[in-house]
């Protein structure tokens, strides 16, 4: 079992944001301060290009921790952030660069790369769970969600359909094709959203995966616009998504 | 122009509910006790086979009354409530049910028969908010959106369409076959509630009127489930829809 090490903490404003290194992966866990009694967590995972401290998991954090009560933690994905770039991550991401300058079709790259990365995120995101289920604010038994989009949907359905302990999950704005026999494996709540005018993932083998969702409970967000006008009250919804499944009331701060 | 009066009126718990007649329309007013500044108004319509006083329009005015301090009111459809049916609605009803009961397909009788209530509807919201309008709680500048389900979206699609003082609205659940040409002159933010696994309304159909709505900003929650599974924290989502675009704040009261 990989060790969890705090490294820095800092608190403002009712929240504190712990780093820490799981072996050698860095993550973040953001906790209410002060503490109270142990809260549901909620896993992040990052999208392509980005990092653990990105501001969409920054703001994530802030609605779940202050308008909820829950911990939320992320990690940097493999070859993201503070990790190191290997030759495979170098290769994929130009391959994707020049993908991109001849707009040339991008999932011949993304999918393998992302496929890639979640195959070795899987077992991270599950190290994590067990290291972050050892701590007193946490506990063995509290509620686990995830939400991740693009890359962190990569990794999440995977993820989720291998972690019985994770019992709901938002996910989005991820190229479907590799994903289709995951999501046939997940039956806990999932709220999906999807770029109506994405003109990148296909709108059709969007409705497709969310068709693919075993799930009893699952909600499809498709809002008009392209993939990167993916409207910020979305995460709003995720946060009582999450309140709503996970336990607890939504009251926003602000 | 019809005339406003109201006739009996009651309040608890900081709702007031005032019964009218807009003519010979039986209608209801809730708002804000004690009324505050003039304050947005939310336009309802009825389901199908239900009244003004459904607990559909009750909760929803509760929502948007008590938790964004918004007005609500709603008409009995036509041959709806307390409104007498016609021959033809007594025909179109005995069809429905004959339909029903023979376990063929509804859309035959309920397009045409939801077409002809929507356009006697159509003109009778559009003078309840000339003469709400004249409220001093309301007001003639106010901002307006409207939301139905069912018979209260085949009255609403046509309804805002038209009538260039509604700003924002929520619609579902209903047949779209009778309105794609009023959907692609639609242009104010729409939010539009589909239940993925409807069994009477065909999804196909229901995600291409999602696609033809010509608002810049439209979102598609799609639930998984039947018709009937419709689930409720919708009403709270486009309460909080209502409350971004009309203005205000959501505030949950329990």
């Amino acid at each position: 079992m990989r060790s969890l090490q705090f490294t820095t903490e800092s608190s403002s404003d009712g929240m504190t944001g712990r780093d820490f290194l799981l072996g050698d992966i860095p993550g973040v866990l953001w906790s209410p301060d002060p503490a109270g009694a142990p809260a549901p967590l909620v896993l992040m995972g990052h999208g392509g290009g980005a990092h653990k401290k990105h501001r969409a998991m920054v703001g994530r954090a802030h609605l779940l921790v202050k308008d909820c009560g829950f911990h939320a933690a992320v990690l940097d994905a493999p070859g993201h952030g503070d990790r190191p770039r290997t030759a495979l991550d170098e290769r994929d991401i130009a391959a994707l660069r020049t993908a991109q300058a001849a707009g040339e079709p991008e999932s011949p790259v993304v999918v393998p790369y992302n496929a890639r990365l979640a195959e070795q995120a899987v077992p991270e995101y599950r190290a994590l769970l067990d290291a972050l289920r050892e701590l007193p604010e946490i506990g063995a038994e509290g509620p686990v969600g995830y939400v991740g989009m693009g890359l962190g949907m990569a990794i999440g359905v995977p993820l989720v359909a291998a972690e019985p302990r994770i019992t709901a999950a938002v996910f989005g704005m991820a190229w479907p094709d590799a994903l289709f026999d995951a999501a046939r494996r997940i039956s806990v709540p999932v709220e999906f959203d999807v770029q109506w005018d994405d003109e990148r993932v296909p709108r059709e083998s969007a409705l497709a995966l969310f068709d693919a969702f075993a799930s009893k409970e699952k909600t499809l967000h498709a809002n008009a616009g392209t993939h990167v006008a993916w409207p910020l009250f979305e995460a709003e919804s995720a946060t009582r998504f999450f309140a709503r499944h996970l336990g607890g009331q939504v009251t926003p701060t602000a």
